[in-house]
């Protein structure tokens, strides 16, 4: 019998090459899950997540999906399993039985990003590895304005990446806004699908229209040439995490 | 002319084997510390802390002293100049001209280590190196009492390691306690000088303690016996942090 389990897990992406390699070689989050998986169930166990970060990125609440066909454990096994055999930067929140008709990826309704930003002149080591550092405090409604725009159906050429394989450029956006949180600030977007480093594109354009006092206006007409020149730095990887993903629509919540 | 500077910096212990290394190789803080400072100043400059932090031991703020015959660079100069060249665990939090009596290790009144437990199932990758996970949440109340014992002139034999090379081990102790920070358990002690481990065999036995139920009694007279077998096992490194240096009265605040 076929048994479809879901689980719910955290990583620091310091460490990795992302969710998934490209590469043969390289340390990936999925590859640690299958070999610990393979070792539970004495068997090869593909998963499949929701979504593939990036190397470096982060996960607060990533969602993934694999099929076991012998064996009696349950969920909670399979927690308390993993994260015996899994390295401290994965955890395992939750593992639960699922219908066989959920999917990781494709039944996923959204997906949420947060992005963490840190005004000061020095980040201490623990905050150094999940935020980005800044000198100058940028402009809150300056940057709430601009994130205004981030709403509905848009085309996000300017902030795509000449290596993403994307056929359509368009992605639909359910919230953007920047909030603070204790000394930082934070840049959370939710929408159905992300371009590859798109966030991030995003968060280093929005900081240096912000830094260079430019505003909505600005922002608008940049998202408009659909034209990658338009678009500002990147920011680092290691700001980003891949906040949750979201199945239900009760868990909308912005 | 002979400049002194002192230094308030922060490290995340992990990767570090301490403060100073007994042995020739390995990277320490201080090694670090005084490869960039060489860089800085084009001659090799030996720097003094407050104290040697042991293996995978954090700091939220410890001192240390150097000092400089030439060159013009003031405390800002050295503090932006050493983190531009310091790798990101390690962080200089100010640099300040000070007299030539203050001396980082003697001119201390009292160190303040804080040593961090957290009640779950689960610790998030980010939370996992900076504390001791534990399944049952301790009795706030039952450890305070066990604190409570820990003031004034204390002989800390039962808490000592067997490889530390002091004569004496006796400590004078300002103030001990545990209070709840977030959903975390904070052990909070403060004194003239610690014993090698000593914080760490203390955390250690005191959970064990609770766990079994007994409590201020049986500590009491742990401490009493001046047996080294009477202590519990030793905590780990991760969980602790050198929270602060005191140097002046008016910084005491328990």
């Amino acid at each position: 019998m076929t048994r479809r389990f879901r689980m719910d897990l955290a990583y620091d992406g310091t460490d990795f090459e992302g969710w998934q390699s490209q590469k043969e070689e390289g340390r990936t989050v999925q590859g640690e899950i299958e070999k610990a998986l393979g070792v539970l169930v004495k068997n090869p166990v593909p998963i499949v997540g929701a979504g593939r970060t990036d190397s470096g990125v982060h996960a607060r609440s990533q969602t993934a999906h694999f099929e076991v066909t012998h064996g009696r454990m349950d969920g909670g096994n399979f927690k308390r399993g993993l994260n015996s055999l899994l390295p401290p930067d994965i955890r395992i929140l939750d593992c639960r039985l699922v219908e066989e008709s959920f999917h990781a990826r494709f039944s996923a309704l959204a997906r949420v990003y947060q992005y963490y930003i840190l005004p000061a002149t020095v980040a201490l080591p623990w905050e150094d590895r999940y935020c980005l550092r800044v000198n100058e405090v940028p402009d809150l409604n300056t940057l709430n304005a601009m994130a205004s725009h981030l709403k509905g159906e848009i085309d996000f050429t300017t902030y795509s990446n000449a290596q993403d394989p994307s056929l359509s450029k368009n992605r639909f956006i359910y919230h953007a806004c920047f909030f603070t949180q204790g000394d930082k600030l934070v840049f959370r977007i939710s929408g159905n699908a992300f371009l590859w480093r798109m966030v991030r594109s995003l968060v280093g354009s929005l900081l240096e229209l912000a830094r260079k006092g430019q505003g909505a206006e600005a922002f608008r007409q940049n998202l408009d040439a659909r034209d990658r020149k338009m678009a500002g730095p990147t920011a680092p990887a290691k700001g980003l995490f891949l906040h949750k993903v979201i199945y239900d629509e009760r868990e909308f919540s912005f």
